[in-house]
């Protein structure tokens, strides 16, 4: 079948490691549930996986992408949730499970014509959202929604700020903050950037490093080492640093342990979102009016184009293809 | 010093216990800051003390009123919390004081050219707020802050019900529920107050006892036992009803004891809030743009006329009264 | 297979309705697993089904019992947990789901051989609890856990008030609330059912409706409307009410609303647990070495002398059968 | 009046900066109470201050001391609570007032025949508890408190692992977890101090940096830099830790951000506790039965000899000095 799948990997040119053609369908586990994809939205992750970060060579070839949504096989419309648990994983919560993969790191990946999941990752896809639409949902927008409504302890008035106002997950932290009655600042090494933000929904945009004007409540953190220090600085006592990412590294040359624990202040890890912030997300959407912006639409085909303009940041929103 | 007081109570014709004039300024502890008032709200709250509910005759004469913002003798602009705890009241929330008591129930109230109040019960007043705007909001809207944002667990996205589309409690809800990011619907039992919900920014109006398209996540509750059952039977398995009132009584046709442990439920009390949720409030206000509608503004001399304003039903927002 | 079950109701004389012999395997959906019973326990919801109640004509004949341990068909050893839910419930817990069931309400219960279900209701059992001990757990045991420690937010030193302290969960609060570091207070209408609740480890037992000392923080509630109004009564603002159940009605003289706002009180429903509180719940039994009290240990052909014992009020602590 | 104070810094020999002695009654607000001392106890704190670490030199001389239990002039019998709030904080959570400060930091300490806080400060002492044993509790054992039962989110059969069996917090976290159902886990440097950790109620003692067993629900963390990539390591996914202190530094090899989003983990500071969290702790301590374990108990004027004590490690549990 058609895909867009990582053959080899190759850290230094990862566009010379993808290929776009027809693969076997994989197997997978006789009681998942075939979704005909629709729409599918690139991510950062595929990138990495064709640099093989992440993506063991045994593994190879894997279709890529964790974004998606299309129509089963029984003509369901739905939104593909791309946490994959264990099955005997017992626990409330999908992304605490030890065992979890990600689509696209042990089970084939949603850039294709068709992808299978078990049954529980196919959630119903609202009418009132595209394919297109919903396509952009299951990555960075959940990331998102769990970081500010799950984690962050924000309350309608706090102020929220938003390091790095680039990134996919930056910009729908933005838009879903701003929709949730939050003061939403963000910091930017870019002014055109950083004005971006403020169109976007930013209440204030800020050089990255400045001393703000105030403490805040809580920090949406994605950079990592870069802003860790500035992160810790600009909370309140009693405030919170949800951190899903760390883009610029692991390590800050501070750890800043004692103002973690003097201030103090809270460090929450987040990563992706469970099924039913999935369906919390697409019902803000509704109830909002907001949606994804959406860079492009390309033909699968067209992938490498797609990921070509991720790769040099000449991209504002998410782009979607089509199989 | 001129004040709006009881002198005595009537059960059949408050307004009648309205008295508008000179008294002598009440002795209050020394440690206490005075406010000059600038603005204050009227509440229903008022009309209950003229009719002697909830305030014993060794109390009177009693000046009314627990909204108001001012200034105090050193300058400072302020809101007037209305909460008065014990001062050996040991807690982290203001209204589990079972001490505690509302301006003009016990120390005299807000309806006055100055009041006084422990030095934490005045909180600072943001400049973007007017006085008539930041008087309106230490009772009803802080009250709306309280049960969706502390209490309900709503998280945006997720569908509120408010039961009675008519007070001041209702009209709070709806608007920062909408700017929240929740889909809000309302009941009434009045097909123009539907409308104005929905002018307001209520997602949709439903009469009174109709059946829901769907359950909902939420039930903000002041009716009592008229609404109770269709409060219960609305909720969604692990919905949450919060309650703050019950103006039609207090002992519904059935309790639905069975309801609540095998939906289940959570029914959560709740009543005015801490200060802390006073200043979100006020940040909230101030993030969004939102401010309370004002249905007209009075001198104080004239505050019979809007409590007979409110008695008829004949009021949409907040009565400001101006010393 | 070897079974007790019920083939037809009846009100008046549950244990006429009673069976126990030879039923056909049942037919269950192919991917659930069986789970091979050493030990169940009767409860309760096993004579109401007997009754009628909760079991529709058209459902018979039904294999009873929902408390139950074993071995599937590989070789672990496992603990059956009975809440069954819809495999498209989205959710975090799986109390919420408005599909569930109970095992022996839908799908056959675990009074027989063997039993099958869906293969994340098969617990691991730890091997420091015997298969006796293990089947106490999954229901009372567990709705116990779950009130306690997931919804009634006390805390070490807090006092829980539990009325009536005859039942099987309010045998499973005292003990578990007393090795949490909560002070655990009865209510009985029996001195010697309260004399023994202190020989289980209760701090205190008093009378069924007298004046407690000081108010408490939490009231665990499984007898309705005969203790409703104590209850609430009971609590200090702020604190909390958990009801399971309500054998005394559904219906109580006052439904109390007014105190349930102005108090303010909180009260939350609770049915059963998780999965993940089963689990819980057996590490603390490790943890502290608290074990449940089994009155008595019968064969399977001997469920009908168990069940008239419970019907009689002569029994203290769990049944347990084997087939 | 008799006071143990420090005159001047001293960071090599911090016992030659200590002065027992009397000393001119501190100016404090006039709005605030008098403690008369019946006995104080001694902590690290101390010892930092007398080596002028959180001390600023136009502060001294300054009265140590922030844990102590006396009377009132009124004749109550009280705990001291040693976090002094700025009079205009508005929160719900003392400790994070940023302008907050421990007594002996700003405001004179405890090691007095008198000691003066604001009344908020003098918390009910229950007549179970001595005043030996009531002075032992506002500094390490509140600290504990807070860290287990309000930061770490570990319910009752969870496993708690305590980083350093020595010191006065970890000593007072392994009682508190032990009684309210944790498995408690310690690791320590030394043999005979994890032996020690058991006899006190641990259920299994490690060798600091040992691989465990198996994951845990929580981590105890008050040693910082040497111990951090073992706690962050130690942690299942979704899993707690609760850091008060960095007695090894503040910047570990490795700030792992990847892990603790990755994994994920929370990452709590903490800092002291509330005034409603002593009073929980005199209560679990009453209920539980529990007491701190205390050294020796001296005169005030011998406090030269517990300070040596406290520097030599040769101490196991809390020095109480009497006045």
């Amino acid at each position: 079948m058609l895909a867009a799948y990582a053959a080899r990997a190759d850290p230094a040119d990862p566009l010379s490691a993808l290929n776009v053609g027809d693969i076997d369908p994989p197997e997978v586990p006789a009681d998942w549930v075939q979704v005909n994809v629709r729409a599918a939205a690139l991510n950062h992750h595929d990138i990495w996986s064709l640099r093989g970060v992440g993506l063991a060579a045994d593994r190879l070839p894997m279709i890529l992408g964790c974004d998606a949504a299309g129509v089963t096989d029984d003509g369901r419309e739905v939104i593909i949730h791309a946490v994959i648990n264990d099955p005997d994983f017992v626990g409330s919560d999908a992304t605490y499970d030890p065992a979890r993969s990600l689509l696209s790191e042990r089970y084939p990946g949603t850039l294709a014509v068709a992808v299978r999941v078990p049954r529980a990752n196919a959630i119903p896809k609202p009418p009132e959202l595209s394919f297109a639409e919903a396509a952009c949902l299951p990555t960075a927008w959940l990331t998102a929604y769990r970081m500010l409504f799950t984690q962050s302890g924000a309350k309608p008035g706090d102020t929220v700020l938003i390091q790095g106002a680039g990134g996919g997950v930056a910009t729908a932290l933005i838009t879903l903050g701003r929709h949730a009655g939050l003061r939403v600042w963000v910091t930017s090494r870019d002014e055109a950037r950083g004005a971006r933000a403020v169109a976007l929904g930013a209440h204030q945009a800020f050089p990255s490093g400045t001393r703000l004007p105030e403490r805040v409540d809580a920090v949406m953190e994605t950079v990592g080492a870069a802003t860790w220090s500035h992160s810790i600085n600009a909370l309140r006592p009693g405030g919170t640093l949800v951190i899903c990412g760390a883009t610029s590294g692991d390590n800050p040359a501070k750890a800043e342990l004692t103002k973690i624990f003097f201030k103090p202040l809270r460090v929450i890890g987040s990563t992706m979102g469970t099924r039913a912030e999935l369906i919390s997300l697409t019902q803000m959407l509704i109830t909002t009016g907001v949606r994804p912006v959406i860079d492009r639409t390309l033909p699968l085909t067209d992938a490498a184009e797609g990921f070509a303009a991720m790769i040099n940041g000449d991209v504002f929103g998410k782009i979607v293809v089509e199989p």
